[in-house]
């Protein structure tokens, strides 16, 4: 150890915190967004438009439906779920969403199947910390979801890359797979529908997968996050439906579906129709780690219960056809930018992923330059490719109002003809 | 590795969760709580009174204030809170919460001194996230609350006990932190006011032990959650007071002081004048954490600012008034039982800490033995010693109406008299 800081002779032996935070942190997109805000002109003429994160719930056309809001709203009121929850709210809520998740399922789910989180957040540090342990590697997608790998190297754990193939619409590169697991390999991570692709795995795709990870012996974790946001022509199919072939951890959460991604409600579920989960005591660990961990707010778990049963399936209908409306404006709008190569048009989630010919431009250097002078110059945000492991491709968000999205792609197209280079 | 288990030959590589989680999971106050809850006889005549944890928020007496659940209620219907937190709903909510604590401190925290934490609970988890590491050590007190233990081990931390000391107000034992300490001792733990003991350390105690924990070269957590709940003749004093002697981390929520456990916001603050944690990059380590982990819902967080500012004074000091009321209750009944010694009145928090004195009674061999059979036989739950580190004593909660409190001590009561020992 050194001198241990604080700027005298003093030494503090708090002075070296846990190098694991910092590694970890490496991987947090709020940092490229951070540094986005930083570039913004304040003082500029025009509003900023973000389309650079998966959040919705500002866009008075995905808000969530009255009929969600009131049973939180009387959740609160009725004064009944201001404590720690009791073992029967826990249950109803946990009932609610085994119901709920067991309507794509060929076998049901029992409410000792669901583990409440604060969010798909916590349920990725749930099953990181409960997998965690030095010497052994988990698979995940290239590109993928930052705090996947965020909290699987917070816990020690070794990455293993798997690449998604945008020439095979994003799907899994299972021989890839295959080379990279050896025995220290625990789990694959998936996520579908998928951010930050747009893609939606097949039934048939989903099956392989399966195959691959019962052959390799290792658990699939299933993002599901984005389920039932799918506006294309594959149907979403949640993992679990090939629970009897190998386990499967699904993670999931209203944020995305409701368009509520600060009320911090989501889950885990363990698919696992064949007891495997329990024989080798990871639902036991998953349950004892929650134990240890902060719960969702009670009021919110408390309205679970209405909120699954009451939800208009109008509302979702309408944020359905609005992402299929904005995910063929954001499409079209792309086809007609020189440096910007879309592989495959969105068929779910809020995202699109793109190329970025950086060859095209001048004064460009790669990805983060591309998204911080755009932030500077046109008051646009989009996510740096960077941020999810794929240089030189950006992210494009298009879960927002259509006016203010294009909008948005008009100041982009601006942007790439402006800084076009003259000899192509 | 074993064969991976699953009922069959087949090898599932995920067949070893991590056992940091187990080992963590045993110092769960849960654990108890379920095991009394299966001993409660469901069919019994009686409603169960639960003096074993504290959560005040379901007796009518305590309920939090109609307008800090205005404040909650008008952000949830605005629509503007539904999103991950905005910098801004982050920023006026730091500033509310490090205007708060400045009351009681010779310096103004700033906005930047503050993260938001879901609740008290992941203060703790953050703290230990970024502090904890294998070689380390921490010192922690004993009886203590479990949850500082547990996260403590989960980041595999040595945990070093030092005693609170009944003969002396369950003051720190200040001799027994300096021998516990050595050059891998990062920090301090203590609970003012104290969870489970009751008690409020004096200005001259807090003095003590951050010129020890300056000595030492080791930081203080302090855990506050009980802020302001005092109703004896101390006052009390956050030891952040002493910030310029040593480097504090406060841990404090809305949980207690507004009843409202279960809407999981809490805080930890970074008392530090000299900038001492800016330096060791403590404090940095502690926001890039937070950027991995999850956030309090945002509704709650948007309502901060309102919260703070217009929860009306009469709320809180009918708070105190019933607390000291019920601390009374609790302790004047208590010396009337022949095998409960309480060495402390009550001057903070919702506890009582009491000594069984299992000697005088036939039947019993434990703490645990005797809370399992209180709860049978007289459907009254009190939670054993032995979850907070001290066998064959007790806690018991009064954050409840008085005349269920006075009803679960009768029962009490009866149930010494009736497994007292005739050689007594």
């Amino acid at each position: 150890m050194d001198d241990g800081g604080g700027g005298s002779s003093k030494r503090w032996r708090f002075a070296l915190p846990n190098p694991a935070v910092t590694a970890a942190s490496e991987k947090s997109v709020l940092r490229y967004l951070l540094d986005l805000h930083g570039c913004l002109d304040e003082r500029g003429p025009r509003p900023v438009i973000p389309l650079s994160h998966g959040d919705p719930s500002s866009a008075p056309s995905f808000r969530v439906a009255p009929e969600v809001v009131e049973a939180v709203t009387s959740a609160l009121r009725s004064g009944e779920f201001n404590g720690y929850p009791s073992p029967a709210t826990g249950l109803a809520a946990r009932r609610a969403i085994a119901e709920y998740l067991s309507l794509d399922l060929p076998y049901k789910l029992s409410p000792d199947d669901i583990i409440l989180t604060s969010g798909g957040t916590q349920a990725i540090e749930t099953v990181m910390s409960v997998l965690g342990q030095p010497g052994l590697n988990i698979l995940l997608p290239k590109p993928g979801y930052p705090k996947h790998e965020a909290h699987a190297i917070f816990h020690k754990m070794e990455v293993r890359h798997y690449d998604l193939v945008p020439e095979r619409g994003w799907e899994v590169d299972l021989e890839a797979v295959e080379a990279l697991a050896d025995e220290n390999t625990v789990a694959i991570v998936i996520t579908n529908p998928n951010n930050p692709c747009g893609s939606v795995y097949t039934y048939e795709h989903l099956a392989k997968i399966a195959d691959t990870a019962n052959k390799l012996g290792i658990l699939v974790i299933s993002d599901e996050v984005y389920g039932h946001l799918v506006y294309g022509s594959t149907p979403f199919v949640p993992m679990g439906v090939f629970g009897e072939v190998v386990p499967v951890l699904t993670i999931g959460a209203i944020s995305k579906r409701w368009a509520v991604p600060g009320w911090r409600l989501g889950w885990i579920a363990t698919c696992d129709p064949k007891g495997i989960l329990k024989e080798t005591k990871v639902s036991h660990s998953l349950r004892s780690f929650g134990m240890l961990t902060t719960d969702p707010a009670t009021f919110v778990e408390g309205a679970i219960p209405r909120i699954m049963k009451n939800t208009n399936d109008e509302f979702f209908s309408k944020t359905v056809n609005l992402l299929k409306e904005t995910a063929e404006i954001c499409y079209d709008e792309i086809k007609e930018m020189k440096c910007i190569i879309c592989p495959n048009k969105p068929e779910g989630s809020f995202f699109l992923m793109v190329k970025l010919d950086v060859s095209q431009l001048t004064d460009i250097s790669d990805d983060v330059d591309f998204c911080r002078k755009l932030a500077k110059e046109e008051s646009v945000m989009l996510l740096p490719g960077t941020a999810l492991g794929m240089e030189n491709w950006l992210r494009i968000t298009f879960a927002t109002e259509p006016p203010k999205l294009k909008q948005g792609l008009e100041r982009l197209k601006y942007f790439c003809q402006r800084h076009q280079s003259q000899n192509n």
